[in-house]
């Protein structure tokens, strides 16, 4: 498998790097419009094959597939080329600004018998992959809520909101781990800094009564990647940032009471076990994000985070969008696309 | 003065116990229709007048005082009986379960010229009143925004949701460290052990980019009750259950530029310095409650939360289960009380 | 049972309280040669019979048992005429300053068949009880080294040092969990701020390659309880201020290799997985030494912090305080006191 | 400038990949008998000269300096060789294990007029850096102790024991900030999977009372690198695994009284106040060590950790080794180096 790297940025030299090390993958170029990037490239990694054109990059046959790495207003017309052109696609998140877009992409890719995975880095770290199995044993029960909280200090984007920055991170984490459909979306935030909201909140809802939370900040003094997920039976709390037991699982939880004595009483008993914390393996996430597009183009396996996982987040971060508009209104989701789809369906490795 | 307690439940003892340590102040009585729980009273404070009738309370003409810590919906003929008695009132958090009959008993006060006193503790706590200071010297500069998140497991109440029975801690604070009127409260949440909701979420906005959040919850594995307050200065986490360092302030934030070269470049630049935790006391805020209680039966002096502001916190609870009922539908608040009787107008304990 | 509790200063109230609750016990007395004390007594607990006389404790044939809560160069006189007037005795920590006098009151108990226990509160703690059960269920294999940090600022006391103050409490957790024998302490320390040593480290070694050591310190700006329990198969962190998850048992551990490929490799391989935390109860530990004193009285069952189990952390402290004037030269212990009585034999409460 | 790197195991490729980004600098070779290694520094790093003979090394009379980061035995070899070709030299910590070969490799350089550092990285992080500032502003007053404790679980060394790993790291943070010189050194520690400790404790004093102690351990659940320092009017936490406030300064402190009433009070008093953490950069300290070697070798500098600083921490390395065979026997520390050479005599960068 013969791959270009296009964009060399913040992200970009990340996959060059773990390109590099995957085995029987062929770092055949990096593109990037600025040649200091492309120097930075060299001096770091040795000799290199340097694009500044990205049709150069369409144009070479031997190229299978590209990694797309640019600003994400360029996602859409540079993926839509590069399948054109027979390239297999990968796209870092958000996939991109708009739901008409990114179905585009998922129906062209479709169309070509081509991989398109979209990098929501987050589903293949050893942490979520823990989470989903653990849940899919069925020990902790039902979801009841997924509250994620994702605040630090900067960076603002230049043009887009925390929202379509930081939300894709825990909405492709939620939607790896509920296999319910969401229904509503609604959205508050708060702009201070311009025009862009640097605060805001997420509602998402599904059929019954479970209920998904977000909160997104990029003007907190302290660094918080934190989820709690209730469930019937047990308890998680999700923090990655912790140096170890990052994934904890507390046997705790709330039953119903068959009956109450008297009207005083709660009508709920709480049960307080122990607590659990799987051991959770250091691997590179990036570097299984690579190996699943390899695996994919190598003999037409579906990613864990294909296109229609990639559309399935700008959905709702549209809708996001547009509830943040109107002061918090909700806004129904769209159909769901096809579950034959759901990325929920490709098991976590164990 | 002389005090009688009514309600020897879960809150009543410790106002018994730090009225019995007040100086210049006599316990006259606890009043409890339970007779266990006086019997309880007696085994852990040694004797005293113990009276199942509120009546009998009313009826004693040497009492000045009564601190109301009954369930809440008892709240409002018990306040009004003994402010129609002439005694002087503290009531427990929530004041009571509506706008309305808060309202009456703020009028009843002032017509009677007694005080009405709300007993959220909180706001009588060191670390508040620490923030209260570093807010007023001005080295933080404006709230940005107020994120509060209080969660645990349980205790689930009988007659109402997680939004009355937690958020009321919040709301005070916010109330009292923000000088600014809230505008819209929204709200949502959900109810997964019958009809009251565990998990919620409310929102409420000011005029201009403040905003406030807060996340109750009492189907959490963690024990969580922590406070982001970002200012244009400086950012503030108040974690009300470090053990030492619970007020961290961090020179941290955001300039706007001036200008920027070119497109592709943020708005804005980040500014990160050093940490300062003021020293907290290790005080207990029920004792400067009923010392509050005194001084103002004492002295005529308004006390640190008095009816209004605990009217104002019933304002913001009403309004956000109006939302909750309306799918986080906004709702406006009504226009505020008598900013003379801003409760931040009296000064933080130095 | 009747009791009495000499000594109304720092602790002595706790068992006061403690007595108070415990059903089938009468607290026929307090005694304080301090009339301020008794009299601050009185106003928390209500009237009690108050003596400022021992001998009238003494005196009194009604009371069955003394705590003494008193200062420690008092423990001897005062527990040896408790013992002689045929009173059962419950000694606050350290149960004497020499091993001569603690010897003479285990002797003395043991002629007149009368209990004698040491208030050691962290043995009787639900933490420790865990900590004994995790390793009688030889899931965590063998111990390695036990290594115990407490440290915090203050509270120098005026007639001894920090080793007789804070070490009783690791020393007598080391004693419950660990079956074998210590032989040989060494203890370096240091004084800035008078004659006592504000800051120690004392190192116990017993056959085999098991060490255990201490770090106590009166001049440590945070407030750590900490001990790392290295065993053969599992490894146990507890930290007592932790608010929850106080006992993590870590599956990590270290293999022999049968045989090394090469000089270079090391001789051990790891092993790294899930850990795991134990419910605590919060039960206070108090309540357990009073009710473990009155079983011990009604029928004459051996409490699980008896003389003996005083008098062995005494020879350990001791031991530390005369290698302490040499420089950390090791001392010898004597030859264990009667396994018959060692406390290991008494079972955790499940 | 021009270097070579000899080693590519755990350290070396580190080196490399500093020296890379070193303006001013060029990597002249890599060496490294094993050719596998080699090859995956190419495969990491691009083209680089590889040499499999240090001999080469030596011969090439283009190449300025040599990092040398071999195992410990072969550093005074190499090191020497590399001197007496006119190199200068960068040693990886430990200098050498014993004090005649690094005492010979100090006076080699001195007779060369070479530089001869030592790669104790710790010295050159900006947590250390901010702590000798905040010593040398003489805010925090007189050190009284320094507590170190570096545990985790492995890597066991095949060649030597934890002291020898992990104690060069507390060791050389120590001497970096206290400018007394150690006097005496004991250790004592325990051997539970072959000859080499796993666990070990070194106590080093200093005329008066200040003293210092570590603890080393292959043997824990957890990874724990923190450090007290006690001083007479502020008490200092560096904890080098916080994510943030690595560093914390805390206002507390003991301050003899003047009389006392009475017997039974303490002779001190406590103050306790705020708490502040300086803001510490996140730069490599690893691309400070090589700055450090290029600025020496163009300007004849002296290194922050030159030859003597490195002897220096052999010198208790080998004293606790010898007090570690005698069971904890006090070893008298040889008179101090040349205090011209005294490594605190250079200023913390700002």
């Amino acid at each position: 498998m013969r791959v270009a790297v296009a964009g060399c940025g913040y992200w970009g030299p990340n996959l060059v790097r773990n390109f590099i090390s995957l085995r029987g993958c062929e770092l055949a170029a990096v593109c990037d419009t600025d040649g200091e990037r492309l120097a930075e490239m060299e001096r770091r990694f040795g000799s290199l094959r340097m694009l500044t054109d990205f049709e150069d990059v369409l144009a070479d046959d031997t190229i299978d597939g590209v990694a797309i790495c640019t600003p994400v207003h360029t996602h859409h017309p540079l993926a839509k080329a590069a399948l054109e052109a027979g390239k297999h696609v990968l796209l870092t998140k958000p996939m991109t600004h708009s739901v008409a877009t990114a179905l585009e992409l998922v129906e062209l890719a479709a169309e070509r018998g081509l991989t398109l995975q979209v990098d929501h880095t987050y589903v293949y770290s050893p942490a979520v992959q823990a989470l989903r199995r653990i849940i899919d044993r069925g020990q902790v029960g039902d979801i009841l809520y997924f509250d994620s909280v994702r605040v630090n200090l900067g960076l603002f984007q230049c043009d887009t909101n925390v929202i379509w920055d930081l939300a894709p991170h825990d909405v492709s984490i939620m939607n790896y781990l509920i296999d319910e459909t969401p229904r509503w979306v609604s959205a508050v935030g708060s702009a201070h800094y311009g025009e862009f909201e640097d605060v805001a909140y997420i509602t998402v809802r599904f059929d019954g009564a479970l209920i998904a939370h977000f909160h997104v900040n990029w003007l907190a003094p302290v660094k918080l990647r934190s989820t709690l997920i209730g469930c019937d039976k047990k308890m998680i709390v999700y923090d990655d940032l912790a140096p170890s037991e990052k994934v904890r699982v507390y046997d705790k939880g709330v039953t119903r009471r068959s009956s109450r004595e008297d009207r005083a009483q709660a009508l709920v008993d709480y049960r307080v076990g122990d607590m659990h914390a799987p051991h959770i393996d250091h691997g590179e996430p990036l570097a299984s994000v690579v190996a699943d597009f390899q695996q994919a183009i190598e003999t037409g396996s579906r990613t864990r985070c294909d296109g229609t996982a990639g559309l399935r987040v700008v959905q709702v971060l549209e809708a996001a969008q547009q509830s943040l508009k109107n002061q918090g209104e909700p806004v129904r989701l769209p159909a769901p696309v096809s579950s034959a789809t759901s990325p929920a369906a490709v098991p976590a490795t164990s």
